[in-house]
């Protein structure tokens, strides 16, 4: 719950341009309540087109130097992209992959220094980073690599389901190798520090295993689950976490069980994922945890078939918005 | 669609008599449509106990011999159990275990003999199995040995699903090295032959990555979408197959895709059996294809911790069994 008394001031970069992420921006800033602060980083020209296009309100543009006033609204912060021509919807550049790339740098020093409270990412095209250079799989490891993060995890979240991976992007083939027990063992308390702090109650934490029904004893597996998922499970409950687990990952995400826990930690991308997107594509929200500072992020992507069409679902990003207000 | 003038006969195989499967298969036979014919396979003393508590009606006991005269209605065929110690709920032994699969055996024989026209099994217990000595890991590689048959796959089909998986049983960390062009072909035709069957129409095939984002052009993967699995659709789509893919596992699942889906092609058992079991717990039937007979299963355990108690759901071994009437 937000805190009237004390309004935060919250930096949205707007991710691709010529993908969907100004318009859901716009939308967003439309609506706004106006006791915390909204400020959009991108290019103003941009937010302009998109916003003429699509009828939208576009917010007033405020220079870098004055987001620490900015106590109330919306605003527009604008670093603008470095190219002559203008944006085209769907046609993303190097140009805009290295616009979209400074923005989230700008906006986790300015978080860094304090001047703004958190920060929500809109979506990138991943194509257009490496076309101007930049090498990150994605936002989670640029921003724990600014921030001088080594500890780090991926949480998504939806009102049906949370989850909190120990592997992100790395090849299926190499996940096995990589669990150790102390990965395991920090992700669980990073799954329960976020999750029982937002349910302001002790967390109910479920480790999934890593192989066919667990494993079932060693037939399905090469004891992942007895050598090293159990061993971090043990030592989480040693620390008062109320962690269960290594279950069947395939009956781990009934509605049934669902009801029964508040997150799961997962052991690699497509088994958390997998069940997220297919429960609640549209409302899920992606939370890096173990960073010192606040960013939440929408979990799609550029959506650059529909971009600038107003078309696109803005409740991911709302979602991701009311999440960073809450945590900031 | 069952066709009236050609009735069907049936086996259902009880399962693990200490399990749910008894009183499952009672409440399928307690108010089965009289036009086919349905015969329990299991222990007829365990049958009348779990009726006598549950107040279920009990089917009459044939002889296996009279199984080809059996035209219509209920009926059980009789294979007792090797112990003189009663079978109690929620209590596998060797004897139940050695019992459960003894009627898998002869039910297979029975249908490649042609007194059956389809199997449907109820859930075993594996440790009972393997405290009698048997050592499948489940029923689908033991009615493929049984019918000699070296290329099977297994189907889980829901109303809002169906995958067809390529890998089964094995560790994860053992998928990739097992991937084949030949055996995701295998697949994607055996996916296509059920599902356009089945529909009376060419199906849409969708056939998932292995990594994460489908390897996201080599980034996250050691090449398996190029190498093996683009290469396997691109021989099913010179079939005439309506094949597409390989896709990002984690947006594969959405509502909107699995609209425009009929199967899905899963590289590992998790892949496919996470999403279905969120998605449709109850209602999934799981159909081994490839063989030489018909066979449909459930798709849950023995729920030993509920067992005889009449709580159980019958909604997947009803559709277990309408499934083997349409394609006996």
């Amino acid at each position: 719950m937000t805190n009237p008394s004390q309004p935060k001031r919250i930096g949205l970069t707007i991710g691709e341009p010529a993908g969907v992420g100004p318009e859901l921006a716009l939308r967003v800033a439309s609506d706004w309540n106006g006791a915390d602060s909204l400020c959009l980083i991108g290019d103003e020209n941009v937010l302009q087109d998109v916003a003429r296009r699509l009828h939208l309100p576009c917010p007033p543009t405020i220079a870098a130097s004055a987001l620490g006033d900015h106590r109330s609204g919306v605003a527009i912060v604008s670093l603008p992209i470095e190219s002559d021509d203008a944006v085209s919807p769907g046609r993303w550049t190097a140009a805009t992959g290295e616009a979209s790339y400074r923005w989230v740098c700008e906006a986790v020093r300015w978080t860094m220094e304090g001047s703004l409270g958190a920060i929500v990412t809109g979506p990138i095209q991943k194509e257009a980073w490496h076309a101007a250079g930049v090498t990150y799989p994605g936002h989670t490891e640029l921003i724990a690599d600014l921030t001088g993060t080594r500890n780090f995890r991926m949480m998504l979240t939806a009102p049906e389901i949370t989850c909190v991976l120990v592997t992100i992007h790395v090849p299926l083939a190499d996940v096995a190798e990589m669990l150790t027990v102390d990965e395991i063992y920090q992700t669980i308390r990073l799954a329960d520090a976020a999750s029982s702090r937002s349910l302001r109650r002790p967390a109910n934490v479920v480790v999934l295993g890593l192989n066919p029904h667990a494993g079932e004893n060693g037939l399905f597996s090469h004891q992942e689950e007895e050598n090293i998922i159990a061993p971090a499970i043990r030592r989480a409950a040693a620390d008062g976490i109320r962690v269960t687990g290594p279950i069947s990952p395939d009956t781990a995400f009934t509605a049934m069980r669902r009801r029964e826990t508040d997150v799961y930690v997962c052991m690699y991308h497509d088994q958390g994922l997998i069940p997220l997107k297919a429960l609640a594509f549209d409302d899920a929200v992606n939370v890096t945890l173990g960073l010192p500072i606040v960013r939440t992020s929408v979990d799609h992507g550029t959506a650059m078939d529909i971009a600038w069409q107003g078309t696109a679902s803005d409740r991911s990003l709302r979602a991701a918005t009311r999440m960073a207000i809450d945590l900031a």
